[in-house]
């Protein structure tokens, strides 16, 4: 995940108290014409709007293997993940895709196709996974990674993935490629998450 | 497009001056250990991270037809468009496709599959439509719309559309359908947008 999210997957849940605008205080509350409860201003009325993130990561390929990182930063310090992040203001989804690959697994990728999309709305969150072939071997895992390393399919170690995303994602892509037909795939997960 | 659309696509841009969590100013500045500049409080240190929007909607199809809606509102008052706005916290994707598609052409929609997904990052924000069955006739124009009426692929008022994303996810839909077999599409818009 990125640095966004090393210092604060709970910065994405703050509850807003003040205006970003004026510094008033905030009250819960319809602004008119709308019937959903907004983080509105009480002294200048703006409204603070809050929408789901997106995720973007791939699954970087070389060969017959799959590049994971193991994670160095909480949640689930220690266990294997694709690169994957919050996307940034600016770029596209292929391009934080890729971006998250560079700072994670210190690897370049190209030929990025969307591969599965995973609604995960408990969390205000949808994944976007990219299958993307890995343009050398020259990859080091970024400090947020203790670890990065091309798995063959019989190797990934299923028990210690990081997220339900990203298993999921993986199970896509082994199904698919075991069929010679990648396809799109759409998932929405229920809540709660597996313990 | 949604309510949230309609008091402030300028909401979605302002700058943040003061902070969410105690009401501080606002600088920009890396937090440590990032190399982006990001809003962070000068008095408690938050950082208020700002990240790209999904636009989520439908191509609600019955029979031949494709149900459009005029805009009553500004961007591009008056001009045709698919149903469409910002997801909102707490839902997935196809939800918020289909409660856009209630909210604009009051048309209840089923077998929603992703379609086109458009990356549009000079604005920050990533489209994602989907094709769908209209389940009855019973549409009528929400208070964002005008009108909402079906069109024939020939009739589609091409001139009249009110954005680039709507112009090309159409143009695929027609483009697939002739081809008899619906794929998954992906584009990303260059800057600027055409005049």
């Amino acid at each position: 995940m990125s640095r966004q999210n090393t210092h604060s997957l709970a910065a994405h849940r703050h509850q807003i108290r003040f205006c970003t605008q004026c510094g008033g205080a905030i009250r819960r509350q319809p602004p008119p014409g709308d019937g959903r409860d907004r983080a509105v201003c009480s002294v200048c009325g703006a409204i603070q709007y809050e929408n789901p993130k997106l995720v973007v990561g791939c699954i970087p390929t070389w060969e017959d293997k799959v590049l994971l990182c193991r994670r160095a930063i909480e949640p689930r310090y220690g266990y294997w993940t694709l690169p994957a992040g919050f996307m940034e203001n600016g770029e596209s989804t292929a391009d934080g895709a890729a971006r998250e690959t560079a700072e994670e697994a210190g690897a370049r990728v190209h030929d990025l196709r969307p591969f599965a999309l995973i609604d995960v709305p408990y969390v205000h969150q949808t994944h976007l996974y990219f299958t993307a072939r890995l343009t050398d071997l020259d990859y080091t895992p970024g400090e947020e990674s203790l670890e990065a390393r091309l798995f063959a399919e019989a190797d990934i170690p299923w028990d210690d993935l990081s997220f339900r995303t990203v298993i999921l994602t993986l199970k896509h892509f082994f199904a698919d490629r075991a069929r010679g037909s990648f396809g799109f795939h759409h998932d929405t997960l229920a809540y709660p998450p597996r313990p």
